[in-house]
């Protein structure tokens, strides 16, 4: 239902725009160095946060910080093919992405959805899978 | 950043979970009947939208309507094994479950972001794929 107050959200500010690619930048920046640091910061410290990688299904901050740590740091050299950021009002945002592994033939998508959080910009849902 | 009257979004607003719930429902009902009106009614009719199935990549709403209109309506029942919503403020959620087809072995995921657009709460991005 739509309250009588409501006021469409404004889609794409370039203010927010601008936030969130530079937040967005940071987290690419950091999954192909394997700074887990920054991609620790920038998920959602929360239990309600979730990642659905290639070959896992992730439940809460603590699940997906035990396996950034637990994972290989080679091999994470990607190329992205296609950007879509997208932001709905001045505290929400969708990033997908199409990438390409060095050495691999296949494509994979990445889907993050960023809020606004008092802490600053996260990751509060993800999910990566490689196009069959 | 932070603007000085900065409010931290609620979580899981029990009203808003609710009214999420209801549209996440008749999704599901839709798609496993499909009825590909309601499909269309509930994402966001916009060149923004995207959607990242398990074999296809589609770039605004005129893409995902056409592979709508396209799919064969057989073999679409599946049973949801875990499904998480979350609400971020009055107007965004994500929407992420687990399922498996009938009569296959794997398990597929879905991500899905919604928000509440004039029209109602829609799907603004999505991804679909089965786990490796």
């Amino acid at each position: 239902m739509t309250s009588p107050d409501f006021t469409p959200l404004a889609i794409n500010l370039p203010d927010v725009m601008a936030e969130v690619s530079v937040q967005f930048a940071r987290y690419e920046k950091a999954l192909t160095s394997n700074d887990v640091d920054v991609l620790d910061e920038l998920f959602w410290n929360s239990p309600h946060t979730l990642r659905y990688g290639a070959t896992e299904n992730l439940y809460g901050y603590d699940e997906i910080q035990a396996f950034r740590a637990g994972r290989p740091a080679q091999g994470l050299d990607r190329t992205l093919l296609k950007t879509v950021i997208t932001t709905y009002g001045r505290d929400m945002a969708t990033a997908n992405v199409e990438f390409q592994r060095t050495g691999s033939a296949k494509t994979g998508r990445q889907s993050q959805t960023w809020v606004r959080m008092p802490e600053g910009w996260r990751v509060v849902a993800a999910h990566v899978s490689l196009l069959a």
